[in-house]
């Protein structure tokens, strides 16, 4: 098994130097020039096996994962991602898990050209802490705070898979049915390796009002959005958009809407004013990713979800809570 | 039990803001102006239960040493420490528990005027990461790779503390021994609730030509100095500081030099030209610390440890090793 400071060192040897890197991986801390006149955004978030992948999770999805849920943090805020940490916990260092997963995270940093500056690593139960740092020209980061009534709210992509993934893990598939293996192996790979909208979020600067990411289940985030720039939120259930993968999947209504709510989607939900929604086309050209309107915001409190006849589905189904 | 979002508002409420905190806790992310002219030090550290601390500790020992070992980081790198977030994963919100580790956290950081500016809340096992961010005047940062042969090496405060505090942890103690009773609570306190020397790194700028946080033990930390500058150290063991809670412990001088090389002391380890010695007086008054010189560099590498008579003490004694 490697040592610590072998694996400090082949990681050193493998990470890309980045732009305002003036030390990387090898000192106590990094250092980094901050771009001028830019605001830095900083987002930590921590993967735990046995709660956010499972244990047999394939390691490069689980370091891909660790990567996309702190840039679709950045993201949400509007921020380029720039640079980012890495807390490592592990049982032991063997390299049948590290290299891969370390290939999973730097395979998505070097994506978004975002340098892997430095860490810690430590023995113990498995998880793994990212702290990503991005960067927007100063006061223009996305905040949950600026809503308005009156306001459309938007979702980009689709909504429902991550959960429907995790809902259709050991169940059973007919071996012989190929499109149904086809969905789940989409649903599946969208759980696993969850796109950050990223563009997206840099395209949103001073257009939205009000951003956030999808993490915890779209009733959870926009109530966020609801809650901190005091309105409400109105949102049409057959609005929210569904994918390819699972339209075709025979599941009724009230079932699809709870999955649809669950989470772990990793879209953007944002806030703008009616009148700027023509440029969303654009937007979405450009970015490539589909945006829907599913709904608007008012005065009051709290997220209601209306059905196709426009009654509030009651009670508003929860998002993720990780103490619940 | 609380949620975790009842418990992000507590600790929203308790978080005093800091300079440039343009958005702290309660977003994507923060947003934080950086001070112009500077760049940023980012220093990451995990502590996990059983490995780091024993699962029965003080939640506001943890918390302080969570605190502590990140500052230590930036102490290192001369930085002026800013913004924090911590990533804490508990088994569960036991307000008994997690109240007292975040009162120990932000007792420190308050003490050095850096802002919990956000992070993550999981469920697993006991551990915390912490990512400090701080910043320097640009170019100034210490480094590891700036020592050159003829450097003077001095250490900060006194070493052997912490590896006597876990040596002596368990064993008998006389309960009439009123002494042997206080120099274990002073070894003890020591281990739990290290001091970064914050005051010193930033007073070390432009002095030192290379600095490492005692950590992993002085013959490790000071050997990655040695690597990265192409240098060698000669230490002489009768040379290295003792505190008044380790000297009297009647303790062989082998094993004393031992626990003196054992790491967890988080004092400074730093090169300087011997013409620049006078300069350290004033530093150690001002920083309210003993600096001692331990010895010299030198062409070659390694760290060579020689007894009182000048023998060097072989095979060399090693740091920590996370995964040893």
């Amino acid at each position: 098994m490697p040592t610590e400071f072998a694996f400090i060192d082949a990681l050193k040897a493998r990470v890309r130097g980045g732009e305002g890197v003036r030390q990387g991986i090898g000192d106590d801390g990094a250092v980094l020039a901050p771009p001028a006149g830019e605001e830095l955004v900083v987002s930590t978030d921590t993967l735990v096996a046995g709660v956010h992948f499972p244990q047999d999770a394939h390691p490069a999805d689980v370091g891909y994962k660790a990567a996309a849920v702190n840039l679709s943090d950045l993201a949400a805020m509007g921020a380029t991602p720039r640079w980012c940490t890495l807390a490592l916990t592990v049982p032991s260092l063997d390299p049948g898990y590290v290299e891969p997963l370390v290939a999973g995270l730097l395979a998505l940093l070097d994506a978004h050209a975002t340098a892997l500056v430095g860490g810690d690593t430590t023995r113990g139960p498995l998880a793994l802490t990212l702290t990503a740092i991005g960067s927007v020209p100063a006061g223009q980061a996305l905040r949950r705070n600026g809503a308005r009534p009156g306001d459309a709210v938007y979702v980009s992509g689709t909504l429902g898979d991550a959960a429907a993934a995790l809902a259709l893990r050991g169940t059973r598939l007919d071996p012989q049915d190929g499109e149904a293996k086809l969905a789940r192996t989409r649903l599946a790979q969208r759980l696993a390796r969850p796109t950050p909208r990223v563009a997206l979020g840099q395209a949103l600067r001073g257009l939205a009002h009000a951003c956030i990411d999808v993490s915890d289940g779209l009733a959870a985030d926009l109530g966020h959005i609801c809650r901190q720039s005091g309105v409400a939120a109105v949102i049409e259930a057959d609005a929210l958009p569904v994918s390819r993968a699972l339209a075709p999947l025979e599941i009724d209504p009230a079932r699809r809407l709870r999955l649809q709510l669950g989470g772990d989607d990793y879209e953007l939900c944002f806030a703008l004013a009616p009148e700027d929604e023509a440029q969303l086309a654009e937007i979405a050209h450009a970015c490539h990713v589909p945006l829907t309107r599913i709904g608007s915001l008012g005065p009051g409190e709290g997220v209601h979800v209306l059905d196709h006849a426009g009654r509030v589905i009651a009670p508003p189904v929860a998002g993720y809570e990780h103490f619940g």
